[in-house]
């Protein structure tokens, strides 16, 4: 089997944003959902031992587009992993519009968790021999990795209840809502004259239903801008880095 | 070609709720996904002339499911024309699992609206041969109709206004998102001792951002609610029933 994985998507009117473009967290939605057939595919995705159920926890990820897919166009993911090391994979994707040109690249890491001890596991051990076969690491991802992200703001900008809604399979906050809150931060119109071309996230924590998000924002200039969320206004939950053009 | 469209569809990760079943509003998005494509296909979808375009607007829809497709699972959408007339449409649903069981059927009405006047117009002297062909009057739907809902509360149970997130291409509140807030107002709790048999969902008006939306809640009785959202305190925009299993 191929290294890299390629997947035909299209894009629905309903995950197109007010200007008829494919969302950041419907993106990433695609981009985990291709991630997870690409591992299954290949023998690498969730794994069941005697003792304990062990699943991909994402821990970070970037999105870098020069375009975004339109309503009802197909568009192609290509996912590869870039290497193992430790407790961590980076897994990168090229996203192809419905020509097959490069609209854009992804970067993600992954750590693999028990799921009732909730601790991450030596990959290399674990996972080394079947992932180590597809491991592609002279395939080009040109965008940067996440950076590092220090919030200085000390009053929240924003408060909500965690909803029911957030919550999926496994009673936490999805990670691809906290995309959605973050981009409900800014204005309408905002949005439509300044389309997003990069979006960082890095998960530190989970929340659950009962949890109250605060959301603390910098802004470092005038197209760039740095949040954490915060679980009860105490516990960094999340950091994220939005650059508009 | 058939007049019924049969359409095979999977239960992305990313849409089902804490219980591992798609939601409601997923299920509503993939419904609407398949009556354009069915629509499309035989030639009576969005229009335009030499004065305006026209679209189909969604006037009702009531889904009533026995099950949800889970986590992963395929699941099949059938839908049909039940009826044409004046300036509204009849459209049903059959609901199959994977195994191709019946787990549900919906009902819609939809009208064919020009998008600069916001008219509704005569579908049978617009659509009326394209479509006439494709009434299926004979296959069964064996649900109620949408029921006339009237609400007696007198203060709103929440607010909000309308988020980024909530506003699709054509600058309104899209039809799901509804949907969406409304399971919002019952807890997780409440949803995973109850999951939800019946949906019903009326449209009444539009709403933009910057409008604010009041949640007016009356309980039918321990299993029945039903739901009016307000614009900006004053306008009704969508009367919704939900009976809880």
């Amino acid at each position: 089997m191929e290294k890299t994985g390629e997947y035909k998507r299209n894009c629905a009117s309903y995950l197109v944003n007010s200007t008829g473009k494919l969302t950041y967290s419907a993106l990433g939605n695609e981009l985990l959902n291709c991630a997870g057939r690409h591992a299954n595919e290949r023998g690498f995705g969730r794994k069941t031992t005697n003792e304990e159920t062990f699943a991909w926890v994402l821990s970070r990820l970037v999105m870098e587009m020069t375009d975004m897919p339109g309503e009802y166009e197909d568009f192609y993911l290509r996912t590869w992993v870039e290497s193992i090391y430790h407790s961590f994979t980076n897994r990168n994707f090229e996203i192809l519009n419905a020509n097959g040109r490069n609209i854009g690249f992804a970067r993600s890491v992954w750590a693999m968790i028990g799921m009732e001890k909730r601790q991450a596991v030596d990959l290399v051990a674990m996972q080394g021999e079947s992932m180590a076969m597809y491991v592609e690491d002279k395939k080009e991802c040109p965008i940067e990795k996440i950076s590092r992200i220090r919030i200085r703001a000390t009053e929240p900008m924003a408060q909500n209840a965690v909803r029911w809604s957030d919550i999926d399979i496994n009673k936490h906050v999805n990670s691809m809502k906290y995309i959605e809150h973050i981009f409900d931060l800014f204005s309408l119109q905002w949005h439509e004259a300044h389309p997003t071309r990069r979006f960082e996230i890095a998960y530190m924590a989970e929340t659950r239903y009962g949890d109250t998000l605060s959301y603390y924002m910098d802004k470092v200039n005038e197209k760039e801008y740095t949040i954490e969320i915060r679980k009860n206004d105490l516990i960094p939950v999340v950091h994220s880095r939005i650059l508009f053009a």
